[in-house]
């Protein structure tokens, strides 16, 4: 199970849990219409890749979780820079949290019908993981990308599941991602074959990358110390020196 | 915050809550067609009640959290009766977590809204809270309505949450009926006044309750035990021995 934006980092755990040989099923939530267009690339990213992709519309979310400039720009507008400390009004309320719940839904569902089902033994089952792509390095200060919070919370997902507290099987969650920086993550999608001119990180959702908001910075960043020009479009002219394109 | 789902148990919360002096918002989800006829008594005793009611349509958990008899009952049909120790198929994957979850985004927004822009200091709001009508005692051997799933599960809402681990506001899940029996419930909610013929509990949702199912048969056994006659109409002949009429 691998919650999928279809952004440069999801993709990047996509491949790596692939790579490590999990059967996995991508998970990618549409809320609004911020991000659409990464929901497109993510799609294209696992007909690629040969993985099982299912999209879930959770419209709702934008309305429950309704105090950011993701979900609702028009009431709070993208901040151009984070200040040191500062949570920014990119964050999302318990964003994470939300797309690790339903993930675990997901993850029970399957693994119940493999239980009660198909009478597979409980014990058989060495684990039930859900890979989750926070990175703690280049983080924006969200607390939801702290391995601390992670750890809390599959404590709620282990007490609150039928697989986890009746069937005793280890739910795990996995971050491949949480310690590295984004020139570490690049330089791993780029060995790994990410076709990561299909990834998508922009906040703005058009049709090209803005290269001003905080999160292309990043990612302009972390190509730019890894040493590669990133393959997608943008729609401010961005320098690369020194940085080579990558193969696919 | 209450998360308000219109059955006996979540109107009795909040009546409880209201009666505390708390400012409520009732949260309904919807989830596919089963128990829809809850949501609309949901409405109807929030005017009752003076409560602002927010409904969200979360389909897409349905199918999420695909292997339950109640979001798809065509799978896995509704078992009669629970097993001794056994965890019923009307076990819907992770779904108190995921609607404690929601609560929490909608709770961490206006709290935000508070803080970002009315201006008012976080060290002034004293708490976040969140009430949930679990009951320990009558449970259906449900992972997520123990206590100790919440304690847990609480965990994750602080360390994910902007309020919980940036502002360090106490964000606390609020458990009032956690070790009532069905008798103590609706001893509670008859002294409350709560409307009680508009709450509604079978699983079946039709135009009267089923009064077989394990849902109808706890609420028939609570009334009983209380000593009152169900003011909701049942599609079997149910004996009220004793029991008188309640007055509204």
């Amino acid at each position: 199970m691998l919650s999928f934006s279809g952004g440069q980092d999801s993709s990047t755990s996509l491949y790596y849990a692939k790579d490590l040989g999990y059967e996995l099923t991508a998970l990618s939530f549409i809320y609004g219409q911020t991000l659409s267009k990464e929901i497109r690339g993510a799609k294209k990213i696992c007909e690629i890749a040969g993985v099982k992709h299912k999209i879930f519309d959770i419209t709702a979310y934008k309305d429950l979780a309704w105090f950011s400039s993701l979900t609702h720009p028009e009431l709070l507008p993208i901040p151009k820079e984070v200040k040191e400390g500062e949570v920014p009004f990119t964050y999302v309320p318990v964003r994470n949290l939300f797309f690790l719940v339903c993930c675990g839904a997901y993850l029970e569902s399957e693994v119940l019908w493999k239980i009660e089902v198909e009478e597979v033994k409980p014990e058989n089952i060495e684990r039930a993981s859900i890979f989750i792509s926070a990175n703690y390095v280049d983080y924006s200060n969200y607390p939801d990308c702290r391995p601390e919070f992670y750890r809390e919370a599959v404590g709620g997902l282990i007490a609150g599941s039928k697989i986890g507290s009746f069937y005793k099987i280890p739910i795990k969650v996995e971050l491949p991602l949480i310690k590295m920086s984004k020139r570490e993550i690049t330089e791993l999608g780029v060995r790994l074959g990410v076709p990561l001119q299909f990834t998508w990180t922009c906040y703005k959702g058009k049709k090209e990358a803005c290269g001003e908001c905080p999160s292309c910075k990043l990612r302009i960043k972390g190509f730019k110390e890894a040493g590669y020009i990133d393959p997608i479009k943008y729609k401010i002219p961005i320098e690369w020196p020194g940085c080579k394109e990558i193969e696919f």
